[in-house]
């Protein structure tokens, strides 16, 4: 269980290390878009998007619906969100960190000299 | 220079997308470390400790210092922050629209039938 969520945290962090699958993500929070228009907006081939797009899916930062020929995609939240509680995590763990540091030096200089 | 931060991000999320090296990070949040203490705490050689420690200097996630014969690694908050603000700017954009549309469906539900 823990492997398969490692697994599945790096298969989001690999979506994301790709600048042309983040102007799909950059583009798709600003409203839905064809893979047309997508493969237009970034100057690369519609097999290409169709290819970003797939890894995109798997790892719920995008979302596609096919109506007759044209197919929509538009971002799915999870991901981001499952990408920045990962981050958020770690920022807490480290201020908690601080935080008990803080209160250590802070016990230190008020303990009265013996 | 667009460029530039295009790949600094690619590198970035691709530090991020291994779960070694987001583990490293877990560990370092709670405390500095060795590169020993890492590599016994990853189960991996210290060759390979390195290497991914390599990486997550190049990204600003981590810093090491060498003094005597002991490299003491802790957490780099840079490369977390940049990750937590790009994810952040997806959300703000995303939710931005949400509230447009919310406001264009507000106007229309309130706008009298003629």
């Amino acid at each position: 269980m823990l492997k398969r969520s490692a697994e599945t945290t790096d298969r989001l962090f690999h979506a994301l290390a790709d600048a042309n699958r983040r102007a799909v993500i950059e583009s798709l929070t600003r409203g839905p878009a064809t893979v047309s228009e997508l493969a237009a907006q970034l100057g690369v081939t519609v097999a290409a998007t169709v290819q970003h797009l797939q890894v995109l899916q798997e790892t719920e930062l995008v979302r596609t619906e096919k109506v007759g020929r044209v197919r929509t995609c538009q971002i799915d939240t999870a991901g981001l969100r499952n990408a920045e509680a990962w981050l958020a995590r770690q920022r807490t763990t480290w201020e908690h960190r601080l935080d008990r540091l803080g209160a250590v030096l802070d016990h230190q200089t008020k303990e009265p000299e013996s």
